[in-house]
């Protein structure tokens, strides 16, 4: 099953089902007022649902107006986001001359849930000073999660998967890491991706917790990344049972993996322009590559083996606030 | 204006306003289901109220039933929580040998929002290893603050002002601190006392942007702390200005002051374990006070000058989850 929102004026939009081919869908109706409802009951939702999965299926529904889409989840109640690519930070510590985070758990900050930008909003800055930057990621919508929860029961806790820009501001970034504090003015809402999708729905593509996709990152219009979810050091079901260690999880939760980033960057590049820099770095001793300037694109989509792209792609211009 | 949540089967609770001695209480009614609700149009909110309010102060209204109340927000979109009283970080890094955290800045994280325990709930918690401590605080819960707000502009957005107990665990705490993405584990969902207060129910107490109360902390019915919200070094508007320096902040967030502490300590206490511990280790080398065990009883209240009690009373016992 895939779903999408679509804007009706209300807070958290109206939820949709949505076709394996991404153009049509038909209404949740009374099954669910939107999706952070849903997260509440969702066997009992996708019960309530299997007819309009079969007219779905026999190519029923009404044509899917994509500039109608919002983030799957517009808002929610938690975002947990991990940082579960081991070379991702390997490459950060080698070119900023940062110690080692000396640590064999999960990394994982709380961040900004009120708001998801939609696929393909404007996305308003204050200052290119900040040092504008996307983060390409993978994430997990659960619902209701106990306190304590193993990895193994963490699992079938996951309904939905997205794909995530995570956006970040790499001149506030360090200072505020520095504190201990964590991230707050560093990170802005994120966006995401049109479509949810069920981890069925990926097939092979969902393997030992992981998204086993490529995830295709655009700026403006040139290639810059074409990086694997597979190389998760924690998958996503580890993130749960680190997220829920000391609190239950509140249903409509989003855990996300953290920017996707692969050992053969080389080949692949990179889903955020600091692990670009990073690289030029180590590679010669500065950086070369800008941060995002306003006017600037950025696209980034999930894509299968066989080309099909689940989550539809983020597709979004960065302008001054 | 005071108003509290009353427990009614749904997530968010009834809203009611509260007389000025506490007894009394008015259903909001149709003027706003609940108060995350009534933060989206705090004035017409407010307004609409006033002929309760002017009932209320004539001795009208039901009895309360202080049995029922939960926390103002149950649940909001978002918990920013500062750390701006500079007498608590002071002593813990003398206590810990940590260097000074090298900012002019707030320091400030994003926890846990889509859970506040009511005022006497029992508090469960997974072990007593991981060292179960309080943290008695003041908040405020702003209505929407537009991004870039000057911490001039930012005051007018303050409209109710809270308590809260940031409940920590403080074996996890420094391993998270460490990594510099800040706590998830170490904070799970904090308390809050049962009023939140309009700043001019607080009169004197009130100044500056700063809840000028004392805050009286007894642990397991013994004096812990009677510790003063006026020292903060940076006000609440200024928080609230660096909270929205990069993001708009939605109506119901709650900005926290960090635990409540004075640099007259030797009089007033701390208003958490882990300050009295970093005194202990200071003045003997060791800290002598244990964390919490379960059975533990805490109970903290903001007091005014003249002995009134703006916000009632936090009273909780930690349990075993």
């Amino acid at each position: 099953m895939r779903v999408a929102t679509r804007a009706n004026g209300t807070p958290d939009g109206e939820l949709v089902l949505v076709s394996s081919d991404g153009k049509r869908c038909i209404s949740a109706g009374d099954a669910a007022p939107n999706l952070l409802s849903a997260m509440d009951n969702w066997d009992e939702f996708a019960t309530a649902l299997q007819g309009h999965c079969n007219r779905l299926a026999a190519g029923e529904g009404e044509e899917l107006d994509a500039a109608a889409l919002r983030s799957p989840l517009p808002r929610s109640w938690q975002w947990l986001d991990g940082s579960a690519f081991h070379n991702h930070g390997e490459l950060m510590q080698i070119a900023f001359h940062l110690p080692p985070i000396a640590t064999d758990r999960p990394l994982m900050y709380q961040g900004q849930s009120d708001r998801f930008y939609g696929p393909g909003d404007d996305i308003p800055f204050v200052s290119e000073a900040d040092g504008i930057d996307f983060e390409g990621e993978f994430g997990v919508i659960v619902d209701a999660v106990p306190m304590g929860v193993s990895p193994a029961e963490a699992e079938r806790h996951i309904r939905l998967i997205v794909q995530i820009n995570d956006w970040s501001l790499r001149a506030i970034a360090p200072i505020e890491m520095k504190t201990g504090f964590g991230w707050v003015q560093a990170k802005p809402p994120c966006s995401a991706a049109p479509f949810a999708a069920t981890p069925d729905e990926l097939g092979e593509g969902w393997r030992d917790g992981r998204v086993c996709l490529d995830l295709l990152v655009e700026w403006n219009g040139q290639r810059f990344g074409q990086v694997n979810g597979g190389e998760m050091a924690f998958s996503f079901p580890e993130l749960i049972a680190h997220a829920a260690r000391t609190r239950d999880l509140v249903a409509g939760t989003i855990i996300g993996s953290g920017t996707v980033s692969n050992r053969d960057y080389a080949v692949r590049g990179s889903a955020c322009i600091s692990e670009r820099r990073a690289i030029e770095i180590i590679a010669g001793g500065a950086p070369a590559t800008p941060f995002m300037a306003f006017g600037d694109r950025v696209r980034m989509v999930g894509r299968a083996d066989d080309g099909t792209e689940p989550f539809g792609a983020i597709a979004q211009r960065v302008v001054k606030a």
